[in-house]
């Protein structure tokens, strides 16, 4: 019998960063995110809620996107069964020791199916909860990692890696118009919330954000005006706003570095195994932006590009099968 | 002795709309507006804090824009003075009984210098005040006028009107770039907040908006969900986001006429008489979003017309003096 | 090999009520549950975010107190395999079919061997997802039900079974104070969240209370005032306020026949399966509100009595080995 | 003609302290107010909305309390106007010279009437304003001073004292039970808020508390919890919860020393000068907490002692001559 796993949930990402020093005034000083360690190379971030080492690498670069994601599993003894699955499906994989990324436990890396530098890993590091201490809560007062939200050319062969390759089951998803339905971007979910990872169509692999959970739509409107009255303005790209798909209240931020992440609150318990994923069509205005807002060209347009976790050279892009935007945003300038 | 008068605070305005029926869906069933009379030619509303017959007249007609604008007074004594100074002023005047404006004492209208149809009150029908009536909040919980804002040629014309002639403070103002700065917008006050009126550049007499006071972020929030959830998501223009005057937290809206109004929460109390205005830079680009989203081109460029108070014609508009939008808002279509 | 069973969250609970008449004024008109199904001995209610038939039943009784409470199974074939370790315990079962309650699937119920009617059930009919529909968001917008706080006189007997016949985990617990410290409650969890079941010493088999989550602080202060406003004020027995344990933030309530009810919000996620209980001392003034306001006499003194699941008659009460109440609760009246 | 004047709204008021230190732990790193000036004696506060030197002095003493309340003054014109009605009541006054008051112009000081001691000032230093500055907002983020809260052992003759010698509105009051009620405490304002001063019967002339200015309801939850995770949870003395009076939002504070604070959000705007008084029986329970719970007994039996203004001795306390407190609160420890 094969040695099976269980994703317990989105772990960490990795972001590069061309200046830690200038990194770390947006993310921690500014955003409210804890930082556990530092090197010359790298900040180790957590969330308000999180127990762990950390949700957030930065990694010093020349050139900003994504090192890696990472899932965590249930425990060390759950590494093997991932291996031999992405080995079975014909991924280069290797193993990551404590040493390379601090605070974890040995883990797997691989290019997955789909092009991203993914690792899993089943231990890390315990570290102080703060929630309960508030007066060192800050900014967007971060809560912890929610989500991943990947660009891929085949949103149906991705989709088919995450749900039956590594279980996720599917919360919502969105169709192309027409008689002949394609599908065009799902949300799957490992934890019982809306999701742990987003597919959309496009020029991929890409990462287009990972979202960050915060405690409410106050946070989200202090982190704003925070960001305003600390010369970040110019990182506030879309919202905020309430998203159709998943119901929660968003706002979606450009790093120094022009990364991006989503500060993310509201959404629900999809605990339920018998939930029947909602459908939206693509072309529904209320699907992204449930007022009815048009997000930005940057944010149909830019997204992190991925590192081969070999050799650290950026994944190839490709394009996708379906139209990549929505009608109303190809109108758009 | 010429009479004096003391003019209190903007006190309600009178929307022109199409159908009736239609305007009150959106006004009464969505947003909360409170109902306190009807008849087949008008709406008269009220805010939740009001404790009297209305802030909002909707009046049937077939084209939208505004029918006036109108300032409270201390009292009915106080209209004579005002007007004198109308016809010192070499403005045409008249009197309006109580049945021709529902629920209000003998007032005083005319076109002022600046074209606008405006009207001065001293006595309203007393009405319940619904604060402490939770279970009838609704939608924006909308609870009071708050302001005018209008568009003028001239703002310094405009300034000098509302400012020495009708006795108006000033909290904040806008000025034109370089050496030889020019007055561009200004925030005029009576009750001691941001503003009772704002002045701002533009082609006018119109009406920009009337502001609408609400309670917090939340409400605007709850308001923005709901309208997106009664077909309304068209109806949200711009926001929600936090204005860099007058600190407020805004969600601009339009009616099913186009007509414009603003939610808005969170200014302040500038009670003191040395209240030094807080001056802006036209293009400075958190002066209108301090969160730095630029308005859509629709918010410069619409506007309510206002009719001419004895024939009832839409006055004709002039261009401005000073340039019309801030240099970004002329790069964006 | 024994079948096994996998619980998925708290599902639903009933509770009994002398006038429906009333209950429905309080839970549906003031509270805002939705009623989804009514006949003359009950009403089936679910909340904003449930998408399937109730999370209340409210069922007419001469006595208030609890008929029962549920747990929702992966699916109808783990039903077999709880009915069988209840039986191994000595606890007598029977099969409910959907005609004994509406718009559930064959359900398994039991007296459990603390001695609660506890039923657990697969499957429940779908009904329409109210998330988005804001303009039907009434009073507290309860979304759904989180969880149970039963009192028991042994808590670490009870959380035996709990934890080793039914598969929870332990996110935070109390002990008594001392060199031997002894379990003195307990929060348990199956979805991964703060708990689905608290454990608490106390006379018992008693209910003291159900938690249903909502949005945010704004809607307990919201649903506070619309008590308030409606003739509800003395339904509010505790809070708002955020509690040390769970660190959620709180607003307790009782119904028109005393049954108690929380509204519940801000807790956090706990998926990862090495998650170390938090531990408190039963005297902690925190612990309870972390604020440090003691809770009311009625609060340490009233629960909800319940019912023998096959004769309707009330359980016998036992008094609890360990001291009943935190040191500071014995001093107040 | 005799000079007049004209109260713009409550200004400061200086509270006694023991240790300066301690008290600015409590008010600067805790609440939040913001630091002008300090001296070994003296520490000089203001809120985020303040564009002056302070709002709150804080003076080193050997037994705390309050060393006196003061009105802002539409100009220094108008204190000679102020003085000569003192005096003509027969309150000794003396001038204040900025040295003795850091910030401020010159000033009067009086006894007044009702035994409090009680400046008039008509100018005060500039300072810079920290609305925008969101970055340095923190724990209650209070914004300014809102009001005076009066403890008077006869309330009709305080009353007098404030609507016909300072010429005070009344916005609300609270009578006696029975067919001959008596005015038991009356909200009286200059700015068009709920009020700048609260008469209430009681043993007096002592303060009961200052009530300061916040944005919304979630700085004062954000700032119990800031509280309670800094060790002063025993400093939150009533709350947080709604007035029926005001119905404003509130959380009720001891300093370190015992000095009572309220932060207060959510009254409303009162401008009209038709504004009828709202009437609430003493026996109410909604009119002190709308949502019901009785405040705790030390917030009825403590309160402020006052200096007299000459000497720096405590000014004795008088018996009120009507009923201390409510019934409600009689009958509770």
């Amino acid at each position: 019998m094969s040695p099976s796993f269980d994703i317990v949930r989105s772990g960490h990402i990795e972001f590069l960063v061309r200046d830690l020093a200038e990194a770390r005034r947006f993310y921690v000083d500014t955003l409210g995110f804890v930082l556990t360690q530092s090197d010359p190379n790298h900040l180790y971030l957590r969330g308000l809620e999180d127990r762990h080492h950390h949700c957030l690498v930065l990694t010093r670069s020349d050139t900003p996107g994504v090192g890696h994601i990472s899932f965590r599993l249930r425990g060390q003894s759950d590494l093997e069964g991932v291996e031999l699955l992405l080995k079975a499906k014909g991924c280069a994989t290797r193993w990551v020791e404590g040493d390379e990324e601090s605070g974890q436990g040995r883990a797997v890396r691989a290019q997955d199916p789909l092009g991203f530098p993914v690792e899993f890993y089943g231990w890390m590091e315990p570290k102080e909860w703060l929630v309960r201490k508030f007066q060192e809560h800050r900014g967007g007062r971060v809560m912890r990692l929610d989500h991943f939200n990947l660009l891929v050319p085949d949103v149906a062969a991705a989709y088919s890696w995450y749900s039956e390759g590594l279980g996720f089951g599917c919360t919502e998803l969105t169709e192309t118009e027409g008689a002949q339905p394609e599908l065009w971007a799902a949300w799957l979910r490992r934890k019982p919330t809306c999701h742990d990872v987003a597919l959309t169509t496009g020029r991929g692999p890409r990462v287009h954000h990972a979202g960050f959970f915060v405690t409410d739509r106050g946070a989200i409107m202090d982190c704003a005006d925070v960001l305003a009255s600390t010369g970040y303005a110019s990182s506030i790209e879309r919202g905020p706003g309430r998203h159709g798909i998943s119901n929660a209240f968003f706002l979606y931020l450009r790093d120094p570095d022009g990364n991006r992440l989503e500060l993310y609150t509201g959404d629900y318990l999809s605990a339920d195994p018998d939930w029947e994923p909602i459908r939206w069509k693509l072309n529904d205005p209320q699907r992204q932006t449930f007022w009815g807002a048009i997000p930005p060209q940057s944010w149909f347009n830019d997204a992190m590009e991925v590192r081969d976790f070999e050799s650290g050279a950026f994944v190839p892009i490709a394009s996708p099968k379906l139209q990549e935007k929505p009608d109303y945003a190809v109108e758009i300038r």
